[in-house]
């Protein structure tokens, strides 16, 4: 993959999950679990990986540990699909320090959040992508997620940063599919801009109205489910692109069977995910970073139910 | 219409408008047009009226202007479609005292969310909901409408109220594409429940995944086109879905046409609705009710160019 | 008293509880307990009584019981306070109508909140207050409730409304304390303008910046203490100020003691008022409003403790 | 000064500014300016230096820029004060990164905030803060700062992380002055326990509930004026706190002249502080870190007119 391109096309569509962490029981980066995802997830069909997002644990891990993870992803998939990083930091200046350094480890995109910890307005959230794009030079994805943010990417920001050319597509985990729907219209004429849903339950949606792509985060766990429902739209399948959906969003349900009490938010998809990769055989053990909480036996087993009702166990 | 049934049916779906309030310039509610959008609604193929929802500005009207409307709408719809009527009051024994009032003056079932101004926790949102419908006996739609309660409808509240006929469906304006659909899989298996979806510009994708109706505010506007793309979608031609759902989402422009510091947020969609409806000869002014801001002249005309290129001028 | 004059003079300061509502073990409203709650808060010390407040639990009140409540505290008060009602419906012509009943049952001002359910802006904000004084020509006070309107008052349509003589003061219940100096520096100067704050355990501090009277839920429990706290301050005693808050801060953990999964965050503070009361031997019943619940008999043991310490019981 | 200490006596308190970061007008770290206001800061007479905090825009720097930040404080220090610096990072190890290296640099205690970025519950937030502390064995203060963290930190998990010497204070800056008092009072009892402010227009009352300290963003414009309200409240002369409070929170409105269209409410504070310190003649420019707006011309002289009122000028 080569980086930046002056004209970009569609290098960017399809089932790009974002990777997760393995790690093993002492807590350090487990890479041969790693290694053992990238293959799962091409052998599932992707067309992409998403390194170090919100799914990956990005904002847990160390500097160090976010080398270990770029590095064993990118030599694992040794060019087999595309690498989109995030470049997780509070703001501008940070941000392009964090991508120069992803894509000397592999990148082929960055992917960038709104500043965080800073309180923003329009303006200065559409300076910080034109800055990041001006410094670096690369393909960059507006990673779009205002429950982490909190600050939702204006709508007229978008739509200026694709007509320029800053930012290739976004990724929308913003859970306003309005906004989503007014972007994707207003965006339609510009080749190559791609639009991603960050929402794994409601793809089947947001390909019939003219999603390039999805990054799930349960595609770590069914990554040929969500290949098969992207073959279907394309072949305009769509009873069986709802079909597949109904059977993923039933798998998502896995998301939910932690106690809320004692696992957090940000926990509870993702350790159910990796709950999921242990019982599947990919991972070695469902340890989530400092200071989250790791899902517990009858979590496990819950979830365990739930895969056996998908037809995964 | 009869109202309330022990074993309901699916007696409610499709389009079901909420059906706006034209004023007079004096500010009156004007009666006569009134009319004609209850004409142009059920002549465009709606299949029910929402009455005194928050398309209806029904924070706005007074008592007898809620009264007013809604027995011009009963004497008006005759019978031809069911009547869903919002009793919008803020807590329970509130809800319970104007529901019974608009089934007097005609309603066929019962629009009710959850408390506001309240603070209010999921037992007793729960609490609320069973003592609406012990009290009334009605069919009752509970309006899942966050941005203006504050207080999201809880998914496991809501299928508990579900599975006991407490409440025959959803009125989903909350935005939570997630959470609609985990509830359209969790109540599946109940005969004749209804999911209807508040967001006009995403249709196509809730008809995809199964949603039952849409309650859409533009409906207002173009009613017939929300028909053709509800049968499009019973006929399982998706593509046709998609185009009139994109040719809509292009219509909802209008809604974002006024100056945003001059007009409300809850008076830019609704203003724009009154505006075209005058464009199209239907109601008299654009007036909006104390203290929202009403469109001008300016707004007027790129409304109208809108209209022109959806078709409908 | 007489309601509205034409140049407001410092009518209203000091102590002005919200009065709860207390109802019997059947839920009607407990008329008998109401008049000695006036009696108890006035023996207190209070220089008025804000009625129909959030803390009288007025979005659950029907109209019927508003009346009741307004009726019997106006007889039971007899003239010895001012009474400053709320008017406590969602946008402007129904507070017109809502505040011009309270008058005619004996209010002498009228406490208005911020439009809710309604998506407003500044402006309409600022016009809905210029409508409620133009048609009722009474005095009013603007009550900042963000945690229930979800509409902060903006600072700067606050004080055009103080100098314009639309409004004779705040209730500040913002939690927003930068605000709230602001807007003390910035009436200062208009003669009679008052600013209450409504956060009964930092009312020293309040004090100390220049706040006129606080409207302290609490103050339905210790109306005395409230009122040394305030006479300490206007003999400029500070530590004795301080002495007195932190017994009263003290006296507030009543309103943390409810399991916060059962009782709802507005069914807490109100309910440990309530038992409070009843403890002291003032009211029957703890009973909350549909659909809050009541406080148990735990909830009741160890408000009984913090009585006892606080030197009430 | 030395850092962590078994049995922390009170060797925090009064007023600690957090230092503003000058920058050149090619947008570099300007060191000269950086001493300049150190010596303007010691000279005040401020007990203490909050180094790399929000006002320091510490968000926007990059980690050279930290560095040199941080040894440029230090140095130009020498001892005279405590120097607290913000290890401001996402999470957990990130955070005992930061920290570290900051002690190695000169930092005396660390100012820890709630995790970002991530969605934590309260059993995270306490596992943050005893990890940090484990990890680093240093004088920690919890800064509690929702606005920029979107998590609060919970009153409960503060009381048990002091209770349990984890955290040596809190630094609030969260606008909830409830919890505030509430957590004075509940901490009374552990020596050497301090609660700071960071809400520069209300310390007055902070002081008289009892708060240790403060940490006022303005103090980099008028030290001198913050330490003469301390040392008024310790002489107990609390008119004379009142007057000099009023003083500040007019002075304040340097904050809110910025036209907040162009100017975030982030850059807004910030930035008219760097512009009222080149008024004063201790920086060179009031350049801001991207992506924020630098205030202009028009900006500058309405600053200049309050400091003039505020007789700085």
């Amino acid at each position: 993959m080569t980086a930046a391109s002056t004209a970009p096309t569609r290098t960017y569509s399809g089932v790009i999950p974002p990777v997760i962490t393995p790690r093993t029981s002492e807590g350090e980066i487990d890479t041969a679990s790693l290694e053992r995802v990238v293959d799962h997830l091409i052998d599932g069909g992707v067309s992409g990986l998403f390194v170090l997002g919100s799914s990956g644990e990005v904002p847990y891990l160390t500097n160090d540990e976010r080398e270990l993870v770029m590095t064993t992803i990118s030599a694992r998939n040794n060019g087999r699909v595309p690498l989109l990083a995030g470049a997780s930091e509070q703001t501008t200046n940070r941000v392009i320090n964090e991508g120069l350094r992803m894509v000397e480890l592999g990148a082929d995109a960055l992917v960038v959040t709104t500043p965080f910890y800073a309180l923003s307005n329009a303006a200065e959230i559409e300076a910080h992508f034109r800055a990041v794009k001006k410094a670096t030079g690369l393909d960059l994805f507006a990673y779009d997620v205002p429950v982490r943010t909190h600050a939702k990417l204006p709508l007229d920001v978008a739509i200026r940063l694709a007509e320029d050319g800053v930012i290739v597509g976004v990724k929308d985990s913003s859970g306003d599919d309005v906004a989503c729907r007014r972007l994707l219209l207003a965006t339609a004429h510009i080749e190559g801009f791609c639009v991603f849903t960050g929402h794994e339950v409601v793809v089947d949606g947001a390909l019939l109205g003219g999603a390039h792509g999805v990054v799930p985060g349960l595609g770590n766990v069914d990554p040929a489910g969500y290949r098969r429902m992207f073959d279907a739209a394309a072949a305009g399948d769509w009873p069986a692109v709802r079909a597949e959906q109904d059977r993923l969003a039933n798998l998502f349900e896995i998301a939910f069977t932690p106690d809320s009490n004692r696992v957090s938010g940000g926990a509870s998809g993702l350790g159910s995910f990796k709950t999921a990769l242990v019982l599947l055989g990919i991972i070695e053990t469902n340890t989530m970073s400092v200071p989250m909480a790791s899902l517990n036996e009858d979590e496990s087993q819950a979830i365990a139910a739930i895969l056996r009702q998908a037809g995964l166990l």
